[in-house]
């Protein structure tokens, strides 16, 4: 086990197996497995550890439950030359985004753009996942999600929104693709609960207390409401996705929507909202590309603010993040450790998690 | 003329007839010229004097010193079943906006959404206008266009972007409709114009110094730069937004663009970007509409924060203002009174603006 203070790290390539292997023993097909690994993985790669593999404890108990169903029928509901709604089943999230965002790639091959709108999702892990799939295609990818009720509106302080991300993946050419992947909170709630476990407060701004006052204690945080970023403009841009992603396709909203962990009794009936673009059904995508590359090396050479050593574009540091951790492993703390363990003794896998870790 | 402190209304039709005259008699087309002084009034009435007639001064210098086009030849350069790439040959912002926008929305009555993207445009006002076209359609409407740069980029503290706004415009039922309108810096440029002609400082965190310093002098922030609301994450969407309008249509970005006042000289070459999304294409319309509805009265039925008198949803403020400024007339300072008494007199127009105001 690791030594306090340090951080471990897990090879990659037995986190994957590891981790498909016990989906399946769940009752999930090899192939959806494969995806939802590979989306928990990417999350772990971008630094992003409370998207990654520490999820996959709650999705197996899930679906145990039988609160998510591992053997979806995904369907089409209904389409027209640039659109899509889809029913996801009440499958894995992952699963159920990578088929609608392929979809919806695939109908932007012939219409210029496409969106889908999906109904009966699960928690889908990083929405830059989904956007990004459109990148290889020449295309720009947008990923919407709505989440379960944490976030108050402007000038309440009941929670009614999730913190209901969004993400736009743009290609570059010689530059990294621009990745603008975020909360609509101020910050996740994630690190709220990280912090509360170190027992360190949190900085004014972040979240209210029950009684709608501003609070740095992260155990009263909790209790009330994260605060949506930008005030009231983050908040309505929350109302937005909500509706792209439940009204259109049918799904839950607001204070309906299943929660993921305290509430596993209820489905989530998430939302989700996929877009396509084909950058050449407006220009060449070279000339694009080229244009995208110019603008970042402008943003990046223009003058830094004072304390500031580089200027980074969106998604850049999670791409710098994803290339230390190919190499290094992805970050896995002991509680998550503890959950792969008590996962791969339940379905007898013969992969000792332990074994495959080091500190650093 | 005004008495010191009391404001003045203008009538409403005098208004737009005296306006229209004025745009006719500078070259425009009477049909385009009405559909200009209907978004500047629009403007007016939603209590957004900055984008109301006070620019139609400018709009005519800038037609007088041959940088806009009174004529345009407004041409679709690409299409696809669900794009429309649009050049707007140097023309006023509305008039290419409203032909950009009308024909989104057709194609979107064939494919089930569609977008556009325009080059060559100049201002264009209330980007409400364009997205609240989509509405009697039962589609929603996103408006975007980017602006002269003005905004450093997060991290740095040279001005790169512009207030690149955005807007969404969604049906409800018997609820009016969601009208999302923001610029993505903190406040719109235009109110640090207005507190430094009144004499007031501006509270920290709207701009910084052309040294990367936070102020609150109105003098030193123009010379600096505003800043984006939600610190990165309106950073990122203002990328976007400049990729989205300038990138996707050939138009120019970032420190390229333009400037509408300082800069006449040059074309703008703004870009803009619209898509409609109709929601039949997903599912039944009165089921969304009767569910925004469901959402609304949810919202504002929900506990206030302590000092809230009333929880509005994006676009509430707006409606109001506007029920107030029909019955009342377009306020209208000093300043624009006279601009609009040179261009009457310049033209030869019967309309003396002065008879129309009445104090309030």
């Amino acid at each position: 086990m690791a030594l306090s203070g340090s951080k471990m790290y897990m090879d990659l390539e037995k986190a994957r197996e590891l981790c498909t292997g016990i989906l399946v023993c769940s009752g999930v097909p090899e192939a959806d497995a494969s995806t939802v690994v590979d989306n928990l993985i990417q999350g772990d790669l971008r630094g992003l550890g409370s998207h990654g593999i520490s999820r996959l404890y709650a999705y197996t108990e899930r679906i145990k439950d039988g609160y998510t169903n591992a053997k979806p029928d995904i369907r089409v509901v209904n389409e027209s030359p640039a659109t899509l709604l889809i029913d996801g089943d009440n499958g894995l999230g992952a699963v159920i985004g990578t088929k609608a965002m392929d979809l919806c790639i695939e109908k932007a091959k012939i219409s210029g753009m496409a969106s889908c709108a999906v109904r009966n999702g699960n928690h889908y892990g990083i929405a830059a996942y989904y956007a990004m799939k459109a990148l290889p295609h020449d295309m720009i990818g947008i990923a919407l999600t709505n989440a379960a009720s944490t976030m108050a509106p402007w000038g309440s302080i009941t929670p009614y929104f999730g913190t209901n991300p969004f993400c736009f993946a743009i290609p570059a050419e010689k530059r990294r693709p621009i990745v603008l992947d975020c909360a609509t909170s101020v910050v996740a709630r994630g690190k709220i609960i990280l912090a509360g476990i170190e027992n360190k407060s949190i900085p004014e701004g972040w979240a209210i207390d029950k009684s709608g006052r501003p609070t740095t204690n992260t155990s009263d945080a909790l209790k009330g409401s994260v605060l949506p970023f930008g005030g009231y403009k983050g908040s309505g841009i929350a109302m937005v996705i909500d509706i792209l992603c439940a009204m259109l396709s049918g799904a839950t909203f607001g204070t309906h929507v299943g929660d993921f962990y305290n509430n596993s009794q209820k489905m989530q009936n998430l939302g989700f909202y996929f877009s396509a673009i084909s950058i050449k059904s407006f220009l060449s995508p070279a000339d694009f590309k080229a244009g995208i590359d110019q603008m970042i090396d402008e943003i990046k050479g223009s003058e830094k603010a004072y304390g500031v050593e580089e200027i980074f574009v969106p998604g850049e540091i999670e791409f710098n993040n994803e290339a230390v951790n190919r190499k290094r492993g992805i970050e896995i703390g002991p509680g998550v450790l503890k959950d792969l363990n008590t996962l791969r003794q339940r379905y007898g896998i013969n992969i000792n998690p332990e074994d495959y870790v080091k500190e650093g």
